[in-house]
Formats: C-alpha cells, structure tokens, sequence
C-alpha cells in the first residue's frame, strides 16, 4: 500500500467516521454533547411581559405630565413581588408597587423606577414621565412561541443548557459519544506501578491516550495490552472491538519482525484503508474498518502517539459526536528560530505559541525525538511544515494548529 | 458599602480565594487538574541505550569502509525484539539483529538501519558506514535523573499524564478540586419540568451555572432552591455552606422588598466584602467570606448571572486549585458595528469573534439585554467596554475576552 499525505488521511478517515446513534440524556448531563434535534420553542420567552426595575406599573397616560418640579399623586394598589400573578388590573390614577421580573397588572403599560418617585406606601409621588413600554419587558421578547432556537449538531454548553432548562427541556436527545478502547501492543511494555527490568518499558501511552480520549469528550471504555503473538493480539483486538466503536492500537504497525498488527488485522477481515501516512512524527499511522467500526494503528513512540491522535482521531471522534466543527484552530505564526527538516515529509513541530503586540511567534519546545514527551508538555500548538520544505528561516511564517489558546497570565 | 470598579472587585475576590488541601488521585482521574508537588525524576527516560530503527546494531570500527560498492559481511547474533534484554555483548565481525526500541547490546556502539542491508540471517551484507552513536537513543535522552520535570502548579494534560506514567507514578498529589453548591432564590422560580403557571419562571440559573461549575473543572455539589423568606434563606445558605467551599446565591441580592439574601447573611455573620459592582451586567453582584468559605451572590437575570460567573467566579475556582493561569485570553478585535452605552458603567458586550486576515472581528451577538440568554448562545467572547467611553465607532478596537478559541470550519 503506498504512502500516503495527510491530508489525504484525513480525508479517508473523515469519510468512514460516521454518526452514531442518538440517545436521550438528563439536560444536565448533557454538558459538552451535541444536539441531536432542533429545538423550537413552545411558549415564549419570558412568558408574560414584567417589570425590568423595582418601581411601581403605572398606566403612561396618568404621568404623562410628571417631573421633579410637577409630581404625579397616584393611589397605591396592593404590591406584586416576583413570581405572583396579576390578579386584578390597575386602576385609573393608580399604581402598583412591582418589582423585578413581576408580571406587568393589566392595564398598565409603563414601570416607573423607584428612584424616581417617592417610594410612598398608601400613596406616591411621581417625578418622571414614561413612554408606553418604558421598563417593561415583553413576553416573547428573548424567545418567542414557534421560534427555532438551536439546530441540530449545535454544542451543548452552559447557555445552551441554561436556553433548554428556561424551555423546559429536561431532557435532552444528543449524539451518542463513541465508545473507545485502547490496545497497547509490545513485549517491551510493562504497568506503570511495576519496577522496570533490563529492555522494558512502561506503558505511558495507555495513559496520554486515555487522557487525549476523555478529553475530546468521548467514552473512554479501558485501556489493555498484548506481547507480540499473533493469536494473542487477533484475541486482543477483538475483543477491544466488542466494547467499543473505536479501537486505537498503539505499536506493532511498523515494519519491524515482532509487529503482527497488520497480519492480526487482515486473518480478522478488517478492511485496510491506508498504511503510512508521509509525515513525522507517524509515519507508520494505519487505519481499518471493521464493519462500521473503525480502529487506528498508532506508532508506539509517545509522541507519535499523541500527535497522530491529535490531528487523526480526535476529528474522527468529533464527527462521530455530531459536531460541525472538527478541527482545531489554525493560526499564522512567526517562527522564532530556524528550522531544519528532510524533504518529502510533513512535519509537525511541536512549538509554544504566545501573543505579542497582535501577532502570533511560535518557538519549537527543544529537541524533536518522537520519543521526547517533554517536548508535548511544553508545547500548545503543532505548527505544520509543508512536504516540500525543508528549511523555514527564523521570522518567516508557518501555520499552527493551536491546541490550547496562549494563556493569558 | 460603595459600588466598586470590576478590576477591584476582582482584586478582593482572588485575595480571598485560597488554596485548598492537596490530594493523592489515581493518575488517570487526574487530567484537568493541577499538580501539588515537583516531580524529580528517580531515572533515566529512556532507561536504556535502544535501536531507533529496524536493523543490525554493530560495532561502528567493523564497518567503517562499508558502501552499496564494498558492502561488508558480518556474521549474525541472535537478535534482540523490543522488550528483550540483551544477554551478551557483541562479538567482533558480528551484527545483532535489532528491532526499534530494543537495547543496544554490549559492545555496540550503532545501529544500521535494515534498508541498508541485505536483511541476511545468519551473514549480512553492510551497505552503509555508521558514525559512533549513529541511530542509537541514549538513556536520559529524555528525562535525566535527578532532573526537575515538573513543577508544583502545572495543569495536567495528556502529556503530562504520559510523562507521569513514563516514570512510574500511578498515584500523584494535586490540588483539590473546590466543591461548589448553588442556591436558587426568589418565589417565582420553578423546576424545569413543571408546567408554568402565571407569574412564574423555570430555574434555568441552575442549569447553566451548573455547567458552568462543571466545565471549570469543579466539583459540584448540586444545586437547591429557596423562598423569599428570611428564616428559610438562612437554613438553606447554612445547609449549602454545610457540603461546600463555595456557595454560589443567585438573586436575591437587589434592592428589592423581597430580596433576604442580604438580611440572612448578615445575621449568619457572614464578613461582607463588597455589593455592586460599576458594570452592566450584573451590577448587583455581592461576595461574602463565611470563615474560609466563598460566598457569591449573583444577579438573578439569566445572562447577568452566566457573566458574573465567567469573570469573578471562574478565576476564584481555578486559584483555589492551584492554577497559575487563572484568565481568558484576552485579544484586540475590530467591533464590526457600533456600540452605544451609558457612561460610568463598564459594559461586558457578547460578541462572536472570527479572525480574517491575521486580525480579529467582533461583532455583537444582537440585543444585549440581561434576560437574553440567545446572547450568550451565539457569542465566543466578552468584549469589555471601559466606563469611560460612551461609543466604540465601528472599526475601532476592543478588548475580548476570549470564552472559546473561535472556530475553524
């Protein structure tokens, strides 16, 4: 299978990375979700029209001659808190003591704020005229009845949430988070709470991947590993397949003698969709289908691993979740020192992107190993060098994905 | 007490907002937190010299002359997978088969990498010369002994889970997560999934400043609802401080006849650090200490109370654990249209923010009134208008307050 260029990799997995199915969840558990219906509004929002301030309705017309140096005298009316009906309408020459959020009396059609009057009990002096509507707001003014209010495949966060609680959705049909599993293949790897022995090594990467999983908001169903048998990891993976949607299988897709993921994978039936991607780190990235489910071979460096689930399978996860948007932002950056790489191969440097008087500079955080963590920790972008460059000078420009925004200290 | 500017209001805040005790977690319930102690590395990461590459690892003098013209032939060893120590030491003339990842035996100073060889068995052809070093990862490459990896206060992401487990710490110190209660107050809210009768509204404050607690990376403790009763206002601040370190109050704080929040902390002897804030909205914004414990009262109207947590609440909660970057990005942006205010109020405008050409546009998410929570579903960001300034002309800048990164399609 020739090699392919990344944007052609993430074109293939996009198009197998399909929809799940919608379920119906508790509105506040659907923080982070997406919206799997739309939502039109059955009533309006707010559902009366009430009083903006703490003051006293009024009928206009009764204060239209009002001022500091010319009080009106109205009769007081019995008072409406928050959250009590109207019973009766308002009177001629009279007002209603209100306060905010109450509904408006019948009759009224003005609130004069309290600061403008005398805040008298029985009776009370008016300093300020009011235009019909003055202080009121109007039933339906912030939603109203038929109105759509979100789309499908909008994100569910805080407003929205508070939008649907205000509708009385208390529950809620979303996309389905994908269920994923991960495979960790590899004599070498051991649990991270074992000491290490001569030639092993722990497994660091069942951890930054389960994390990368939870944290692009899907369902993280448990991480398992494999030592480098055939049978074992034809086993391995199907049984992750059982549990999930998705299933990463980290190592054991390069071209090394002890590799049996792709031999697993093709006596399994898995349909074969890419193998080798021209980039760095990742090159050896694999992706199957298996049935409608898809499963990613990652290299098995620590930084091949995040970076390939960064730009490869976090998308596929956020397609698979119903949103709209799939990527991270792209940003224009001044590269702030040289940069040196072979032909032929997309790099994504790990860099640390900060704000300076309204540009963007990138610096590459050290050394570029796909062994070296470190160099993830640092970093909250990958800036992208194009194939067929090698060389970017120090002030030239390059494109970065931001995976964090530059914080603000 | 004085109405203050939100820069002091935001000083009296996070000088009051300590640190809470620190917390051993399971690695993989740690992401999103923030690390308690400095983590010194007890090894070296890679803990051994290994092969970066599928290949022979030979001792570089015996192929010093070696090209695809005048390959040299060397005899195999027994080779080495990745995960296997090696037993014994090379031989002169030899090479060892060698996987990547795999140590480097004995007396091998290079690895050659198999496409530079005839892949023999037990004989194989050298094309290639290799310089000492040469395809070999040192130990420490990575991580040294002895080396600070990192420090007290740095938020833990996927690559800093990886690191951890790299070097073997399934259980690490963090600072804890605050527990955050919230009380609904005033007798016009109902449950969400009540019928609405005359007069009343749906308690949607609890939904969205729930998700908003929970997306700050707090613990939330539930939310209750309260009447506008004194004696019940004071049961119900009591119980909620009883399972919290943050109670957040919303309405109940104005100036309104039926407004107890304010009466019921006083006669809890609660310390009253300010009430109202010079800003629209949210100007009603009031903050007590209870002891150690925060106490915030936030407007009632829906969007006032989602605002008032954004700039006050949210940094107070990620101070108390342990975070160094407690802000929004903030970033200058063309206003797309104007905006006309009242002086003497600092205006916190909902705009949704794209970037065209390496600058930002913003532009406001229409009416801005504080019931209108449509504002809030639509916008990427708060513009702040200064107190001073009574029109920002098209065209001119503002300061954004960055909620989300704005999003690539």
């Amino acid at each position: 299978m020739a090699m392919i260029e990344p944007k052609e990799a993430q074109r293939l997995i996009l198009a197998n990375a399909n929809l799940l199915s919608r379920v119906q969840v508790d509105l506040i558990e659907s923080l982070g979700l997406t919206l799997a219906e739309e939502i039109i509004s059955n009533e309006d929002i707010p559902p009366f029209d009430n009083s903006a301030m703490d003051g006293y309705a009024v009928k206009s017309s009764d204060v239209a001659s009002a001022s500091k140096e010319n009080p009106v005298k109205l009769r007081v009316q019995s008072g409406l808190a928050a959250g009590q009906a109207a019973q009766d309408g308002i009177e001629s020459a009279s007002a209603i003591r209100i306060m905010t959020g109450a509904p408006i009396p019948n009759g009224a059609d003005a609130v004069i704020k309290q600061e403008d009057t005398d805040l008298g009990a029985s009776e009370v002096l008016i300093f300020s005229s009011a235009k019909a509507g003055e202080n009121i707001r109007r039933a339906g003014e912030d939603i109203a009845t038929g109105e759509k209010v979100l789309g499908a495949g909008h994100p569910l966060r805080a407003a929205e949430i508070g939008i649907l609680a205000s509708l009385g959705r208390s529950k809620v049909k979303v996309f389905a988070r994908p269920k994923v599993a991960i495979l960790c293949t590899g004599d070498e790897i051991v649990p991270i709470d074992e000491p290490l022995k001569a030639g092993k090594i722990r497994n660091s990467n069942a951890y930054s991947l389960s994390a990368q999983v939870v944290a692009a908001g899907a369902d993280l169903r448990g991480f398992s590993t494999v030592k480098d048998d055939l049978e074992a990891t034809k086993a391995a993976i199907s049984e992750g397949l059982s549990r999930a949607d998705v299933l990463i299988i980290t190592g054991g897709v390069s071209v090394g003698e002890y590799d049996f993921v792709k031999e697993a994978m093709e006596s399994l039936g898995a349909q074969a969709i890419f193998w080798k991607v021209a980039q760095r780190p990742g090159m050896p990235l694999a992706f199957w289908l298996m049935g409608e489910k898809l499963v990613f071979g990652l290299p098995g460096n620590p930084v091949s691993t995040m970076v390939c689930f960064e730009e490869y399978v976090r998308p596929a996860l956020l397609k698979m979740m119903g949103r709209e948007s799939l990527f991270r932002p792209k940003v224009k950056a001044i590269l702030e020192e040289d940069f040196k790489k072979r032909l032929n191969r997309h790099f994504f440097v790990r860099v640390i992107v900060k704000e300076e008087d309204g540009r963007y500079l990138a610096r590459p955080t050290g050394p570029q190993g796909s062994g070296i963590l470190k160099s993830m920790t640092l970093a909250n972008g990958l800036a992208t060098i194009p194939a067929d460059v090698n060389l970017v000078k120090a002030g030239q420009e390059v494109i970065v994905h931001l995976t964090e925004l530059p914080e603000d200290h």
